[in-house]
Formats: C-alpha cells, structure tokens, sequence
C-alpha cells in the first residue's frame, strides 16, 4: 500500500503517525500555565495550570515544582518523548537591556530544566523568555517588532524589536509609579474617599465602596446613598470617625493591597459616579502616555494585557480611543501562552 | 525699708524674691524640647533638648527619659519646686475626636507624670496636648480659634475652636496623601527623573541629583548639564541602565525615607528647573487645598509649620500667595514650645 503514495503523502502519514508537538508556558505572578500544541499547525491539544511562577519572587524549587505540576497535566505522558521544543515567558525573568545572566532568567531557566527532566521530556530546543516577549508574541501573524502594555497591579509598557525588548516606559513599582495600574487605581479609590470626608474632595459611592470592602464598623459609614444622590448628608462625627477607622485599615496591609479596590472604581463608574469617572479617565490618560514615551509609529501592532486591559477589561476602550490617532493595531489578550507556543514552533522553524 | 514700699511694689517684690514658673514641651518625632517661662510674662528663662517624643511611636520608658533629660536642662534644680504649671504638646498625641482615653495621649501623661516626679517637678497643672494644639498656640495673642498647617515629612491641617481641634484635613501618611508633604515631594523627585529617563517626562536636573543623592554608579549619570541645557543627550543605553540601578536604591530603604529629596527638588527649583518648579508650584497648590477644605473664614489666623513652612521654609511664599485672597493672618513657627508655655500660663490663669 505504501508504494501507491507520493513523497508528500507519505510524509504527512509519517507525520500524523507520529506527529511533533511544542509546549508553550505562561508563568505568572499568580499561576503558571501550560500548553500543549502541534507543531504544524500550533492548534492546542492539552493544557495545566499550577501555582505562581514568578522568577524573581518564586524560590528555585518551588518554581520547578510549579512548571512540572503545570506540564504534566498539559502533556500526557505517551506524548512526552515527542514534545521538540518548549518556551517559556517568566515575569521577573528581565525585560531590557540584562543578559541572560539576569537573576531572573538563571532561575527560571534552571527550575524550567529540572521540570523537563523530571517529566522526562527531552525537547530539542528550550527557551527562556520574559513574559513581556511572549506575550508580544501572540500578535497575529506573531510579527518580530512593535509595542507590549500590561496593566494588571502594575503597569509597564515595551518596545519589542527582533523579539526582544529594547525599550521600557513605566513599570516602576507601586511606590513611585505604575501609573494607571490597578494599584494606582485602588490607591485613587481610597484617596478618593478620604478627600470626601475631610471636604477636599466631592462626594462620591467610592466612600460607601471601599468603606464596605475594608471592613470598616457600619456605624462609621456613611448613610446609603451618600455621593449618589446630592441629598444625603454626612455628618461631621462620622466622617471623622470614617477616616479614624479607615486609615489603620489600610496601614494594616500590605500596600499592595491597595489593588485590591480597583474593580470597585470600575463598578462606581459604571453607575455613573463622576469621581470613579474621572480616575478611570486619568488612569487611561496615563496608561496611554506609557505607551506614548515608546515613539509609536502608526500601524504598529500593541499587544495589551493584564486585568484592565486584556479582552472586555475595563481600560480597554478608554485606552482604545485615546490612542486612536496613532492608528495601531491594538489586540487585546488574556494570556501569554499561545505566544509561548508560537515562539517554541518560530525556535524550532516553524515559518509562523 | 519695706514700709517705704506701696502695695504694689511690694507684690512685685515677693514676686521677684520668689517667682513662679511655667515649662511648656515640643514632643516631636525627631526630638524633645523643654523650655522654662516666668509665670508673670512668659519669658524664657531656660530650655533643653533631649531625644524623640513622638507619643506613639516612643516606648513610654524612653519618652519619659527624653523628657526628664530636656526637662532636666531647662529647669535648674533651685527652681523646680517654683514651677506651677506644666504643658506639653505631643505628636502622635491624637488629633480631633479622640478623648483623652487616646493610647498617644495616655502615654505621653503616663510619661510625662514619670519624668516631672523624677525630677521632683510638683507643679500643680499638667496639661498634656497634641503637638497641633501648642503649634495652634504661637499665634500671636494666643488666640482660641484658628487653623494650623504642618507640613514637614507629612502635611495635615486642622481647625481650633476653644483651643482644640475641631476638624482635620489631609494627614494621610505617605502612602495614601500628605499631598505637598515633603514625603510628597521627594517621590515627585524620584518619579520625574524616572519619567525623564523613560521618555514619559521632560529632561531634569533632577536626574543627576536623584542619582547622586542615591548613590548611583557615576557611570549610569547622565552627562553633567543634563536638564539645565538642551544641548547635553542622554544614551538610551544610559537611561536603561539609571533605572535598572534606580529602583532597588529606593525599594532597599523605607518608603517614608524619599522625603530625603524633598530638598533637591527646593535646590534644583532655585536653579530655574522647570520640572523642580512645577513640583514645588504643585505641593504650594495641595497645601492650600489642604486648608481651604476647612471653610477659612477672612482674617482668622492661620499658624504654619514644619520644614517646609517655619521661617524661611520653601513653600511659605508660594503657600502664602496662593492663600492671599483669604486674608488670613498667617504666622510661620518653627517650633510649639512658646504655644506650650502660653497653654501652661493659660492654665494657671494668666490671661495673655
């Protein structure tokens, strides 16, 4: 029977009997995440999901535990042998200008190699990525150059030239930046409602809000109503006694914390409370002026993720617009791992 | 002889055989200052300085120590048991709505009480304040009712009404306000000569001066005249380089040690910086917001202190001009010592 086939034919039988595959993985502050995928058409056959895979703030072994408990539920175990190339996009694994012996990079290349061969997956090719690269990567049609942003807690935005970032704006930590971050958003949320009850600021649902969401005692708050409707006052003892019980509420936590209140700006807003507005428009005005400092050149793709920003988050629009003069082509994702895969098949030759 | 003498004079004579005495105290977060006062007229007579008092954050052994020493220095022995009325103004000592079972103010009246006996100070009224109340207290002619603004590391104003305040604006803590603070303007340093280096911002001699003040390798500075002349370039090698370097020299220290730069920002200002401008213009702005909220009513008056507005301080002018249209009577103290002697002369009856 074999006889009757041509060279192409045969090829493909060879092929679909014993076909390749890649692996590409997403390690991120929260979860790390696997995928497994052909190597000729990159359609995804098998996925796992582990815990945080941050290289920076992950120790070593748990990290491998982590991309082992993630690979092997993605690969099964009789296709393990004919996995050929595997990538891996890490947050804290470096972003510009820090070679490969960026800390970082070291640790996830490391644990990622212990995971392999714990599984017994003996890939041909490995790649160590920061996320910032993968995620770039799932543009469509997974061009080489143009621009990353991601909002999540923080916010950071990339030049991506050759696959490789060449230029950062923003992304400077909860302290002295990540403008228009989700902890810049939960930040101006509490801001918000200290400056309503001490009168330097109006009257807004954030009070009622984040009040609600800090477990403050009800008696301190705020009557129902309050910043919504213009006829709800809010009495002198109780915006004193608001601001004495919020202020160690809040000390009390990590500051980081402080994201945690983000979606109830987005909630407030959405029912029309002007302070929540205009945090949101800030916070996109800032999101867009990350971008801005990178040069951006009109038709670029610019990949954005991160809660705000990956598809239906809620700065995607706002940001959208403000950038519109630019004419880029914006794609909003949820995940870098499709664009693991699609660097695993690029390293291993795909085309695409 | 004595028969020569009316009545009066002979008043004036025991009085001055054996005169009384007051002691008011400056409890702050950096040190104690006792100063010791003629009954009669509130002159000086005396005055020691010993370590931090701050209320809250002081062990109360140690509070009373640093005031037994200041008090200690300003009151010669003889004199001790001729002082009749003791004030002292604590930070951390509660502000407004909090009674006097406030956990700062217990302390420093447990310390306080501890350090006086010691000491075999026995005098009759002790009156423990927050460092608000003395501050409030400097105006000239002791007024009951006012404002006060403090803005040092942080930035808090208050109203007093019957020597106590009534309500507070502002005093966030860094991580939520004290907007126009010196915390404030030190992370306005630090985020400009990010935003420089990254592109999101306008070149500033801030950048080198950051840098500097930080210890940064001098190889990652920027070429000298960065910011002052259009002429010098700075690498895009350079700039990635200063950020990398950058940021883990201000996440290694306390947050609350950016107020450091605040001074920079005074120096580079004063060299026609026009980032540096803008971010002393933006603190003056968010320091009358800060008591505008209060409801200002025309000529009251309004006591400044603290770094940036005792004699002299940087944001007095700005502050000042920015307030004119109130037409407040503003006085600049650098300190509540005198208020926390005419609260002791107040207390036993003087009436100026």
């Amino acid at each position: 029977m074999n006889s009757d086939l041509n060279p192409t034919s045969s090829a493909s039988l060879a092929s679909s009997a014993s076909p390749a595959f890649v692996v590409g993985l997403d390690a991120g502050g929260t979860r790390t995440r696997a995928v497994l995928a052909d190597l000729d058409d990159g359609r995804p056959r098998g996925e796992g999901t582990a815990g945080p895979g941050n290289a920076l703030t992950v120790p070593g072994p748990e990290l491998a535990d982590h991309l082992a408990e993630a690979l092997a539920h993605a690969v099964p175990e009789p296709l393990r042998g004919r996995v050929v190339a595997v990538a891996g996009g890490f947050a804290g694994a470096g972003h510009q200008g820090q070679g490969a012996d960026e800390p970082g990079r070291v640790r996830a290349r490391t644990a990622l190699s212990a995971a392999l061969a714990r599984l017994g997956v003996t890939a041909a090719t490995v790649g160590v990525h920061s996320d910032i690269e993968t995620t770039f990567a799932t543009a469509p049609g997974h061009p080489a150059d143009g621009l990353v942003l991601v909002a999540g807690t923080g916010a950071v935005a990339a030049r991506i030239a050759a696959r490789t970032p060449a230029a950062t704006s923003g992304g400077d930590g909860w302290l002295l930046g990540d403008d228009g971050s989700g902890f810049w958003m939960g930040r101006a949320a509490v801001r918000a409602a200290l400056r309503a009850a001490d009168g330097r600021g109006a009257p807004t649902a954030l009070v009622l809000a984040v009040g609600r969401e800090l477990g403050l005692p009800p008696g301190v708050l705020p009557p129902e109503g309050y910043g919504v409707t213009d006829t709800v006052r809010w009495s002198a003892a109780l915006r004193t006694a608001y601001r004495a019980h919020l202020l160690p509420a809040v000390m009390d936590r990590p500051p980081v914390r402080l994201a945690d209140h983000a979606p109830l700006v987005v909630r407030a807003a959405e029912d029309k409370d002007a302070v929540a507005a205009e945090i949101l428009a800030e916070a996109a005005r800032r999101l867009a002026g990350t971008v801005t400092a990178l040069g951006p050149r009109p038709g670029e793709p610019l990949v954005v993720t991160g809660g705000l920003l990956a598809p239906h988050g809620p700065l995607l629009t706002p940001l959208t617009e403000r950038l519109a003069h630019l004419a880029l082509t914006v794609t909003p994702v949820s995940d870098g791992s499709p664009g693991a895969v699609a660097l695993a098949r690029l390293a291993h030759g795909a085309d695409r």
